[in-house]
């Protein structure tokens, strides 16, 4: 990890556009039409999140500390061993470096957006949909898996890991969580997840494209920073 | 780990819960209807469940030796690595660890119990039930499941692991008993995983619920008990 | 790993039987009907027998050098790193503690012989069959598989590993072979995994059961035997 | 790694082979008529290719740098941690070890093919085919898979690794783009796997084999050298 926070914010953009690049990409592999790997299932998409998280924080992990994720960033602040004020600027690299890798999902699987005639499977390969549109139920489905993540996250650096093992385990933990508890909201439990690709989906003029669900988008922000912000003060409750 | 019983407990109630809530997770999110994962089907079922365990040890190894389940307990302490008198508060900080972990089961797929009619598969997510109902050999299939495990625990205890790989290794064994040996009963080899989420699934008030089947309770109790201990005697005969 | 040999054949006996107990599992675990698993298919199937060499691996290296296959242990010696005069009573162990395993198998899922009306269905849960029946290619097929295992297994040999990953190695290597090349034959690679096995299948009083087909056993004998051996001569050219 | 030209080129020979004839074997183990793996899906081809590329660096990493890939080599090369004399010979060794493991799925497999009548699905068991045909962006989607794959090498080398853990790194990251990137064109990401096992199925006598479709080869070339060269460039100018 870099001291310089221009050197952290490029690594922070280029591990959430990877995470975003491969996460967004699974998911398009196994909805889109014509897809090889259409049909999956569920199988594929936990444990490709699983290794995209690994790979985003493989790519960035000689740069920053890999949080990729805004409610990460901001329970490592709560616990202490992040610096408040850098936590804006991650926050904004994230989310950037979220619509850039959504961008590439894009253009990697250009011929078959027009082959897709369901806008709702198109809006998922980017932004999170609730399995049942229930506002509270699906916050507290966001809040709990993103305050398992962070309070693994922390509960890891008590353990002793070799440097290279860290970012496997980190992409155990996603996959765990995919297939646990995704199976409500899909588990986007990273604010920059939904809310950078949901503005790429937004922006991109998008074959067969619908509707962004602007009005959902508030949960998959709120749901990640309270859960995190809580595993956190959890974690620090303990001696 | 520490040396305060007290923070152990601690350790072994937030393990539990952690491997709980993933482990009946995963049930839930193949079972129950309009779940995006619902017929991901066992090889979702088998992953799942070993890395909940993994991830239960990650999350109380700093605090706790990582039993997570009283047959292990049980079986240590038969093996002369573990303190008996211990023994009787572990296993309650465990069961009520899965109760917890159960209700939050029941919370993150709140929506989605009212939307599934078919009350065995409620059921299912909390508590192991047979595939074909047959005690004693289902008492048998239990004490084998149990024997590998805590022979296999013990085993490893004489390699040489990394301390970060151990609980990734475990987990490994958690997922290849269910594969290859829980076709039958579905694989308690665990007291605290059956018995703590039958109890929730008796005292919640879950929609579309029915009987919590304590007839069979017996089941995953005393085969657990019984193939641990004895993999732990076997494995005393070996110089 | 002990200097006793008496030691090093109860390490095998209980590798092998580790290993058969999880591999032949998973086969009946996936085929049987009335089973949790029965439709998890080729990658339930794939992952086991990797996760059963593993944890045969894991629990049996404290006492040998956990070959469980008498076409690793005949490479070995042609390798020139293993006493040629251990050679049979390592193939004697192995075989009988994959007999053992498979009995276990028998026992553990006792229920559903009965429930099963397929005897290729469970003559496939202890012995390998071909897919096509053509002696000559399905020889080729055993020799192809084996002869990667024996060359990739030396090759560790002289790679830096953690004693505690090599475990894990050799299953994603099982897994790899059984992906790639077990379409054809069913993989046995290891004379004792397919004997053994097929010696219980004769002898135990199995519901539903059919011929044993010992026309086929020399083939998943030999052919691995065979490829094994030419794989620790060719690695053995290399300098 | 050895210093000697000769060993290295022996190296990429054969952890080319290992790699073409596990990974183009999952794919005849998953297309093929008859085959026990018929239909496992894209699951079991993501986790076979990555496999595929782990044995194939542990099988080589003795004597050679383990590139296997010539988009790898070139990459390498301009970051500056190869020599460019040696890009050639090892593209010519990289190319021939996968003509060779490509015949020994011929061979392997060799009872399936006439029982087999999709020519398509003959052809794609060696050469990758795009899902929708469209050269310019089937180029894109070569030319991002290599990007991520060359530039993750190349971040790997800055992380601290356990030397055994590598291969298997380097496995997970082909596994997560096959499953992310790979919808589109079948993620070659590699002249050689595409070009030698299409040279492969031009010359050998495959039975119900069709056309090889030189019509497509350059993309699968072309692409990952072009993303390859730019994943090392934008990694330059990261300080």
């Amino acid at each position: 990890m870099h001291d310089s926070l221009t050197l952290q914010l490029i690594g922070e953009f280029i591990g959430t556009m990877i995470l975003i690049l491969l996460g967004d990409g699974v998911v398009a592999a196994v909805s889109l039409n014509k897809s090889k790997a259409q049909g999956a299932g569920w199988v594929a998409i936990a444990l490709g999140w699983g290794l995209a998280v690994t790979l985003g924080v493989y790519c960035s992990a000689f740069l920053s500390p890999a949080h990729l994720n805004p409610a990460v960033t901001l329970g490592m602040a709560i616990a202490g061993v992040f610096n408040w004020s850098y936590v804006v600027p991650y926050i904004i690299a994230q989310t950037l470096g979220a619509i850039v890798g959504a961008t590439i999902v894009w253009i990697n699987y250009y011929p078959h957006w027009k082959e897709t005639d369901d806008s709702q499977a198109i809006l998922g390969v980017f932004a999170t949909e609730p399995a049942i549109r229930n506002y509270p139920m699906n916050f507290i489905s966001e809040f709990i898996g993103t305050f398992v993540l962070v309070f693994a996250l922390l509960a890891f650096t008590r353990g002793k890991f070799t440097q290279g093992l860290n970012p496997i385990v980190v992409g155990l933990l996603i996959t765990a969580i995919g297939f646990s508890l995704g199976g409500t909201t899909g588990y986007a439990i990273n604010p920059a997840r939904d809310l950078g690709p949901r503005i790429a989906h937004q922006i991109l003029p998008i074959a067969n494209k619908g509707d962004s669900d602007w009005a959902y988008s508030w949960v998959p922000i709120l749901g990640p920073l309270a859960g995190g912000a809580v595993g956190a003060w959890i974690y620090l409750l303990i001696p």
